[in-house]
């Protein structure tokens, strides 16, 4: 399978960047990094960023521009099984932005925090030319036992998605969405979930990582995608800031978990995509292709 | 004492963010976080930036630029007395910035990892249009009993700082300097440091901040002032970007603190610059302002 531009990248950096202390469970390459804690858990550690222009627009309501900075902190904290704790924040402003527009976005990221349960304890501000850009650091926990990687699948594994996918920029969505905290912590309590990541990138270029990640490939079913209404298969595949899950289990499991997660989360769809298969096999992408920051 | 832009917007961000969870030891405006870690100890979180163009200039090597940015946010850390562990580097970077170019970033980023004993866990590439921008997040460890605030201070204490000042952008030692970790390390060992930062707005800056955070005001003599070869008083408290340690001791342990200093620390200047006083004292700034990056 051939690696994109960041994901390349993201491979060298693993490698020149190779741990020397100990303890380190998961990193570069992952959702989150995963260290151990002094205590019984892992300490998670995880940076995002949104950048004016790219992320959110000039006239994007600023809450809502410091409410998507943080939940994509939280997706990615969600992805690994864990529950957000605190958080740093460094806003990095541009001419023509009031402290009005930054009041607002802190309003965003404290009611994200008060929703998902972490504090805002510290942060930075700077000044740039260009476009905007906030950086959100957020650390998490997890206890070792719900904590899951991207790479844990195995062919045969049955694929799940959650919500709907496609045309989140187009909808708004990317700057309201609510990440899958509550449904990531009940898989993670209830079943084994072998692999799991959040679709950010599209499905297009994340579940090609999460089957790199185990190393095998897959079989996606593209009829079945759930798209949020409007979108086509291809935006489906390839629009990205989904936020969504994208999760692997084994076959005996995925039954009882659809039936589970009917009664659970009767609002939320829970969509079987496809499976893993063995390392040579991709199907069902065709030519689609997600996000890549460095294509 | 009149709160300039920048430290008006952090007080202001403070009340908004004030924290709901239990175990934030400090928090918003001090050099780093710091909260009760599932262990004995502290856990320090610290956020750091580079903008192109304003930390560093876009011909500066690239090795130069990532140690940079992660030397900043050792100093914070060992101004709180703490040893770093783990960073995340998010790399936001503008078009004709090459994948060497971000090699060599992560280059000095790893080299300042090995000296100061942290591991780079994970991070985030994304792009802009505008400057480049290069945001580090960093975790520490400090024991209780080491842990210093810039608010300890009392009136009398006599302040210390390290290295000399001024003239850092101009002499190219902001790209090169080494966080007084080892330095910090040993203070907080042997000594009762009541108050400690870093200087990195220029001690015009700083040292208000430090006298605010104790509730104390300051008398700074001047002609004390250790200065970077060709610098005068006014570049030594307004340039900035200085990363030294100011401190604050009682008048009992200065004496010592200087012998002792002297014979553990024989390259390294510590200076008395003054000392703390009642609050309504601000004596020998004059009218030196430095780096305020809301001014």
């Amino acid at each position: 399978m051939k690696q994109t531009g960041e994901d390349a990248l993201v491979a060298r950096l693993r490698r020149s960047l190779r741990g020397r202390r100990p303890g380190v469970v998961a990193g570069i390459g992952d959702d989150c990094a995963a260290v151990e804690g002094p205590g019984r858990g892992l300490l998670l550690l995880k940076t995002d960023c949104v950048v004016e222009g790219r992320h959110f627009a000039p006239d994007d309501a600023a809450p809502a521009v410091g409410w998507k900075a943080a939940c994509r902190a939280v997706s990615d904290l969600a992805a690994c099984g864990g529950t957000p704790a605190h958080a740093l924040v460094t806003c990095v402003v541009r001419p023509g932005q009031t402290k009005r527009w930054l009041d607002g976005v802190y309003r965003g990221l404290a009611k994200a925090g008060r929703e998902f349960g972490f504090d805002v304890v510290g942060g930075e501000l700077s000044r740039t030319d260009g476009p905007a850009v906030i950086s959100v650091a957020m650390t998490g926990t997890v206890a070792r036992r719900d904590f899951v990687r991207r790479s844990g699948g195995r062919p045969g594994d049955v694929l799940f998605v959650t919500g709907v996918l496609g045309g989140s920029l187009s909808s708004g969505w990317h700057l309201r969405f609510r990440p899958r905290l509550g449904e990531a912590r009940w898989l993670v309590a209830n079943f084994r979930v072998r692999a799991m990541m959040d679709v950010s990138d599209g499905l297009a270029s994340d579940l090609p990582r999460l089957a790199r990640a185990g190393r095998t490939g897959f079989v996606l079913d593209p009829a079945s995608l759930p798209r949020r209404r409007g979108s086509t298969v291809a935006q489906a595949l390839g629009d990205g800031e989904d936020f969504e899950l994208l999760f692997a289990v084994a076959p005996r499991d995925a039954d009882r978990l659809e039936k589970a997660w009917r009664k659970r989360w009767p609002e939320v769809r829970l969509t079987r995509i496809g499976h893993l298969a063995g390392a040579g096999t991709h199907e069902g992408l065709g030519r689609a292709r997600g996000y890549d920051h460095f294509a």
